[in-house]
């Protein structure tokens, strides 16, 4: 299959999504915005040997490449609309394996509203995705990471200390219902422990943690420095009641940002990082 | 370097663009749309030992990565706006390789205003660039590859069988000034006689070459085959003089759509087809 077959073929299985002009087959997508909303943007890398192991099912990997930029357009509070994706992938891949990987991608994208409108293709000699998601948000509204206040509640999504094994739930909805409530938000994509660092120091406060939901058979180290969990990570004004599936775990505290407790001791902000 | 300090380094030195709300450091940037304006995205891989050989100094990485996309822009009518890269590279390259192809790569942002604003790090066995760029152009004004007529002149933008070394210049002011005078528009990428089948298909048309604009040295197979020219390729209607520094080169026909002559014989659509 050469490129511009499988351009085509891409053109006819993904469609077109609402308000965009032009989508995948130009030089660029245009997409038209809504008057009144800021546009979110992020792109998120997912390599073979590096973010999974070789031999994954091609579904899960397209539907995997495209949960990870969802997930921080979800703690942002923001509505997928457009997705492109570079992909690059060996020789030796065959025609269905690479529709599998598009058709994971796409199932996905339906769901959660991200019109596929165009990217990149090329070989290399490992699996390579970068997908790009573009978000959209009431101007103004977007949850940020650096407005927690010492007081607030320190809340997140799930349970936490999952295996890369699982499939991620992009918390899309929840992040919408933060909106105009969380005064900080962040999506635990590197492990609790750096993530509240990141979210503590934007935010010039320091945090005090007391209990972390773990899933079934997860151990406490895991939850605190596992890095494949893609729950959300807020902070409420103090007294404001959690919203349902998710969990008070702790405080922000006056003390030096970024600095984080753990049952009164002192945690490293270590975890997933991806270029240490 | 952690990845940490290496973002703190960033926000610095990318500074923040106009229109932008987050930059560099919250989970994605957000960028407020002006009015009236249509969104432009792309983004394209620049892959070692596909796009570019070991070796390369880091600032022309850098820069090339960026000026991939930006062309994608300029054919399109485009005013780059905010910018992500989404980096990949092998533990052996030092900090100050890292900062080279950065300070490259954000050089040719701020010559044409595309602020960085995000992006993703990671490791990989190979360099590994994925850009993005986020252009703007008043609505409905873009120039799309689909509008070609029978009878329209076709011309392109400076000489073509470059060679890669070469650095691109991504026309930019050229594309703007087409903005409501070209029929139809695309970059040649891949070659102008496969971006020329592009074009005409797109548009239904069929197309005649009489000559090609040619740097010196460059012999007619590079000229029409050749992937890393980076010029525009578009129509206007029939009498309209080309703008300076570009060339009428043949005309649209009717015809089977995307059939391409040269001086009177058909030429494949071939070229440099990443994915072939």
């Amino acid at each position: 299959m050469n490129e511009l077959a499988l351009v085509d073929w891409l053109r006819e299985t993904a469609g077109i999504g609402a308000r965009i002009v032009a989508g995948i087959g130009d030089d660029c997508a245009i997409y038209r915005p809504k008057p009144g909303e800021d546009l979110l943007l992020k792109s998120d890398q997912l390599i073979e040997g590096i973010h999974f192991r070789s031999g994954l099912p091609p579904g899960l990997i397209g539907e995997r490449a495209l949960a990870r930029p969802l997930s921080d357009i979800a703690a942002m509070g923001g509505e997928p609309r457009v997705c492109l994706l570079s992909l690059a992938a060996p020789r030796g891949q065959t025609e269905a394996w690479i529709k599998s990987l598009f058709r994971g991608f796409l199932r996905l994208a339906r769901r959660t509203g991200a019109a596929l409108a165009g990217g990149d293709l090329a070989r290399a000699n490992r699996i390579y995705c970068d997908a790009v998601v573009c978000g959209a948000v009431p101007r103004g509204q977007s949850l940020r990471r650096d407005g927690a206040r010492p007081g607030d509640s320190l809340c997140v999504s799930g349970r936490l200390g999952r295996s890369w094994e699982r499939r991620i739930q992009p918390r899309l909805e929840l992040g919408r219902l933060l909106r105009g409530r969380a005064t900080a938000c962040i999506d635990i994509s590197d492990g609790l422990a750096l993530d509240l660092h990141r979210l503590a120091s934007a935010s010039g406060v320091a945090a005090e943690v007391d209990r972390v939901p773990l899933v079934r058979g997860a151990t406490i180290e895991r939850g605190l420095y596992g890095g494949e969990d893609y729950e959300l990570l807020f902070t409420l004004p103090e007294g404001m009641v959690p919203p349902q599936g998710t969990t008070r775990i702790g405080k922000a505290t006056r003390g030096k940002p970024g600095r984080i407790r753990f049952r009164g001791r002192a945690i490293e902000p270590r975890g997933y990082d991806h270029w240490a």
